[in-house]
């Protein structure tokens, strides 16, 4: 059985419970690695708990991806990709552009997802068909806008320094054709591309949770999200999305030599 | 005779009723200069004449420096500074922080500001004493907090591209110091400061509009806003600033060696 809309509102909203009340207070910053920096909050632990709880409950046979807590039954036909605060740095330096990632796979394939900005109160949807936006200024179908050349397109990454040195320089070939780039977005930027606000996503180095619940709402929205090489896109690693299959090609053109 | 809280707030409200009808529109972009990329819409220009027949109505004693519209009696004790959208670039790509700057000056000082976000609701005044938040979680006094250190501090800057060729050397010598940074941020990263949810902001090249609003915020929230050799920062120009002096001084120890 699939998961409805309501139970992945009920799953947002356990999430936002946990995570709004932390943001901007400060507190709980923990770091995972020694020596490095990557923050987690407790709230991300807290919040993919609560989803988990939620799961397990409902779907005890669907297996759990997520990026706090152990994995369970990856070799099932159905499986949560969880990421309870995608964008931790802009979360811990008060910037609402943090995102709680809920995806549902059927049979390897991203099917379903949700998007949750809490603070603004922006919730992205992928009900299977069709992509959604509801927000401060109402609900709506949303779709991807059709920019079909990289020199109209304006293009979102988190940040330059998260490509490897020849990543890098594919990543600038791209970014010197574009009408207009912009940093610092996490999983902002493919519920804006989505949404027809922005035309195309370049990342690296991401891991399953990062893209499960945005890979359906960038298809189901009319966009391409695969890898740099043109591949499926479950598995995480490099990462492009567009709004159209024309500027999708011009990009995987200079991203995909290698 | 100076303008009080509810003035301010009748402002915003009118450049709100201006600009956020016009966000994620994707209409009304136009090109300021021939071959740039320097995009304006109308909400800018019509934001900017809102506040303007409002401060003329009110004050007609006061000059007006504004970004859209001719500068008038910037000899005058009294004037408003003007940036109807600050962050141009966020908003025409959908990104929710941009911000309406709207500051006072009295001889030559900025004494009181908003900085205003339609989309989010957050509001960030300084009243000539205190500064304030008012959001969806509420109104509270704010003030920076008490990071003393580079390497604890969270910099936040709008992109490294904005800096010329000695100033982005001396800007990437303080970014390699700090515990985190972070791009594309642009009015909004000052009023996240003043809030105490990062330590320090650079910029460079700003004009007089992009900081008029934003030094009252800083200054009454307890942190320090100067040019990059310590100087006054009303003109614009290389900006600095931080949540604390002794942030500021190892900040300006570096930034400031030309």
């Amino acid at each position: 059985m699939f998961p409805d809309r309501a139970f992945f509102n009920t799953l947002a909203d356990a999430a936002r419970a946990e995570t709004l009340p932390r943001f901007r207070t400060g507190a709980f910053i923990t770091n995972k690695l020694e020596g490095g920096f990557d923050p987690v909050t407790e709230g991300d632990r807290a919040a993919e708990s609560a989803i988990r709880a939620l799961i397990e409950a409902r779907f005890p046979e669907h297996g759990i991806l997520g990026e706090e807590h152990e994995d369970i039954g990856l070799d099932r036909e159905h499986i949560w990709v969880i990421d309870p605060i995608d964008g931790t740095r802009a979360f811990i330096s008060g910037v609402p552009m943090w995102g709680t990632l809920i995806g549902f796979q059927s049979g390897g394939r991203s099917v379903m997802g949700v998007m949750d900005q809490p603070f603004t109160g922006e919730r992205y949807f992928a009900d299977g068909e069709r992509a959604w936006y509801s927000g401060p200024d109402g609900e709506r179908q949303i779709a991807t806008r059709a920019c079909k050349t990289l020199s109209d397109a304006i293009l979102f990454t988190t940040s330059p320094h998260i490509f490897l040195e020849d990543e890098a320089e594919r990543y600038h070939a791209v970014e010197r054709h574009v009408r207009l780039f912009r940093y610092g977005t996490d999983c902002y930027a493919y519920a804006l591309l989505a949404a027809g606000h922005v035309d195309l996503v370049i990342e690296s180095s991401l891991k399953p949770y990062d893209v499960g619940a945005l890979i359906p709402l960038i298809e189901q929205a009319g966009g391409i999200i695969t890898t740099w090489d043109g591949g499926r896109p479950e598995g995480g690693g490099n990462i492009v999305a567009a709004g159209t299959a024309e500027l999708h090609a011009q990009a995987i053109s200079i991203l995909g030599n290698s």
